[in-house]
């Protein structure tokens, strides 16, 4: 199926019509999906989203990482736990390679659905998610991620919207669409304050009054121990891990955080967790910050790892919604790909580029923040770059940079269609093994909870 | 460890070292390795290497083959069977992404080792392969390929050599070296006659005298029935699927042929069958070929499932070496990628582009054999090529009206380092599931061979 999309260049004429998400049944490893748990096997179920994470990022940071200290390749958390690959694939009907909104309303609601939707169907209609079933239940629910929270990946889950870009109707939902009486999301942690103190509507006052603590940096929410909170750490999406400061906390800082409010609910609870800007610095074809976050998402990854192997009754499971960039780990001909190059940034082009765009030194700059002997001719790049004035252009030459040094390629500034990793871990993960399609990880998700109300 | 080599190109001084591969053993999941077989639960091993086959390729083919008049997104026979993904980089002291020929004999010896050995160590000491070990135990062996029977991955498994360019060397070392005074591989079937018969020996005499058929045709191959036999259908390698005549096999012919013949044996056979094109494909990035290539490696994957299907003690496992161009479903910001154009291709552009330096007409050739309404730009761009008389400009022109039409990306003329897939079937695949090294494949098949002497 997928009527005519695959065609399209063939048959430009053809009429293209979005195709009905019953008809994807047959896709679907029912099997799986149908399998009973025991009652109270599974009470906790924490899905995180590696945006834009495709096999070549997890790849990567794997040789990245490597120790060369020791003899050992160290396998990295993901590495431990693959279980398979999944087919990410929207049912838009102009466009089949997925955006994030449709992959993770896939992913959250089990429904193919257009690129830009928020948990909504081909015909703009509202589906459940795994989230608002987890609250049906009586579990805690929460959203965390590096983005805005009221981005597409966590909005799929948390909202419904017939546009991504709605990302302040977005913050509305969170607060006004509710469950039994109740807030849908106990545990929202993230980036896009701005969406939320609105000169139309101050949401984080809204929130204060029901019982929800709001905090707007690292201290506050380590300290802060309510069950039901709201952490906006940033206007936009936070920092990334490179560029943080001690005032943002990291990922893995707001799964902890997000696993200890939650873990007290005796219902058990789901959460959703985004590496959002993977997929960012794949857009932006900047190798620095892609593995920035890999490494920020890989410690978000094993704490809630770390939290189901003491608790035993937790699945864990994590993917990607998509690739992006056409990453490739070796490119021009090139028989290696070098991890060091990378590393040593203690900043992001983006955040060179930004310095550098209000007046800072160019040499002074690269010096500071890359630990390596640039040649005159890549200073000389940037400088060239610097006289543009344009901030892009500045970022683009120091991305140049890292790209020759580590042989690192690209295809596009958007996402590709390849399969994607998935790992699992805890019980249940089983079902989540082999090729599946992204549709898939919802529907195992609603059996685990039909079976544990 | 893989010391400094990740590292480099940040210590350009620093001293090289290869390290030993005992030291890579604590990579290897030697619980996957050490489980214990019923004797005779596996008696054969179909082991099925797609040259260059990474997660894009595997994608794109399933995309490109959904049939428009199905409701279903239809999955490939390797979808059904995927269990895990595999790291590739070798043990080489210049480069840290694989060639094939370090690739196979990883998987065929359980080594890393440099870019070019042929089962041989990096002290070019020669190492045990799973075919050699198969033989010793009275099993069964054969070698099918597209490529010449010689290239580095069939070599790999049957002959030992310090470089893969010594193809002529590894077709003596098939006839040479014995193993209990026989012949080590029963059925060799592929493209490489020109290693074969040479001035200064003419192996095929040698094999007949031997007892073995020498076929040169699919009809002869399909009508002879010796246990031993050796089929060369083509100089170098063989044409491309999409480009075959009548006169040559396709892979699954060569497969089932294979089969057919191995099969008699009562101890069981160890059989090694190589997509070895997709690889080509990939250098090339020619889209066309490359989705060819697929096309018949799927088919003679399928052949190897339906044997194990009826047999039940048949373990099959396919798999990759490693990725090649950089291939990327989607390219340039485009959200879509189009499998109509490349099945509108009746010939390879290798193919039109000879043809076209032959002198034909090239709006001609370009009609007959692309089923598309070409624009006046894409048969002027060829034309414009063709005026140079060069081969490579021609066939470049015409890659690139596919890669436009189907928005394919490519970053390299080289192998990229991503993991790559397994898919595994039968008694002992569970043994392959996870995110492996590719000298687990080895490990396994040896320990399973162990408990099947």
């Amino acid at each position: 199926m997928l009527k005519n999309k695959w065609m399209k260049k063939l048959l430009p004429l053809a009429v293209l019509s979005s195709v009905g998400i019953a008809s994807l049944a047959s896709t679907q490893p029912e099997a799986n999906a149908e399998e009973v748990t025991k009652p109270g096997e599974i009470k906790n179920v924490i899905f995180l989203i590696g945006d834009g994470m495709g096999i070549s990022y997890t790849s990567a940071h794997r040789y990245l990482k490597d120790n060369p200290a020791t003899e050992t390749l160290e396998k990295t958390e993901f590495d431990k736990h693959l279980v398979g690959t999944q087919m990410t694939y929207p049912e838009d009907p102009a466009q089949n390679v997925t955006d994030s909104a449709a992959a993770a309303t896939a992913m959250s609601a089990g429904v193919k659905t257009y690129n830009a939707a928020i948990a909504v169907d081909n015909d703009e209609s509202e589906v459940k998610t795994v989230l608002e079933a987890a609250k049906e239940n009586g579990k805690g629910t929460g959203l965390v991620s590096t983005s805005e929270t009221t981005h597409a990946t966590p909005a799929s889950f948390g909202a419904h919207d017939i546009s991504r870009k709605n990302m302040n109707s977005i913050a509305d939902d969170y607060y006004d669409e509710k469950i039994n009486g109740k807030h849908k999301v106990d545990v929202i942690l993230g980036g896009g304050s701005s969406n939320f103190v609105r000169p139309d509507r101050n949401l984080t006052e809204e929130f204060k009054e029901d019982g929800y603590s709001y905090v707007t940096n690292r201290e506050q929410m380590t300290k802060d121990k309510n069950g039901k909170v709201l952490g906006l750490f940033a206007p936009g999406g936070l920092p990334k891990m490179i560029d943080r400061n001690e005032e943002t906390p990291s990922l893995k800082e707001m799964t902890s955080s997000a696993i200890e409010r939650l873990s007290k609910n005796k219902k058990g609870f789901f959460l959703m967790v985004e590496g959002s800007e993977i997929d960012w610095a794949g857009h932006d074809n900047d190798i620095v910050s892609a593995m920035s976050e890999m490494e920020d998402f890989e410690r978000a990854y094993k704490a809630a790892i770390d939290f189901a192997k003491k608790d035993g009754h937790t699945l864990v499971v994590a993917t990607a919604d998509h690739s992006t960039g056409g990453y490739s780990i070796g490119a021009n001909g090139i028989y290696n790909w070098f991890g060091a190059p990378i590393k040593a940034a203690k900043r992001t082009p983006d955040f060179m580029a930004a310095e550098i765009t209000k007046g800072a030194d160019v040499e002074a700059i690269l010096k500071k923040y890359i630990d390596l002997e640039l040649t005159t001719e890549e200073i000389q790049s940037v400088k060239k770059a610097a006289e543009t004035k344009k901030e892009t252009e500045i970022d683009n030459a120091i991305e140049k940079i890292f790209d020759e040094r580590s042989h690192t390629g690209w295809t596009t500034g958007g996402h590709t269609g390849e399969d994607v990793p998935v790992f699992a871990f805890g019980p249940g993960k089983e079902r989540f093994s082999g090729q599946i399609n992204n549709t898939d990880n919802a529907k195992i998700i609603f059996n685990i909870l039909k079976n544990n109300r």
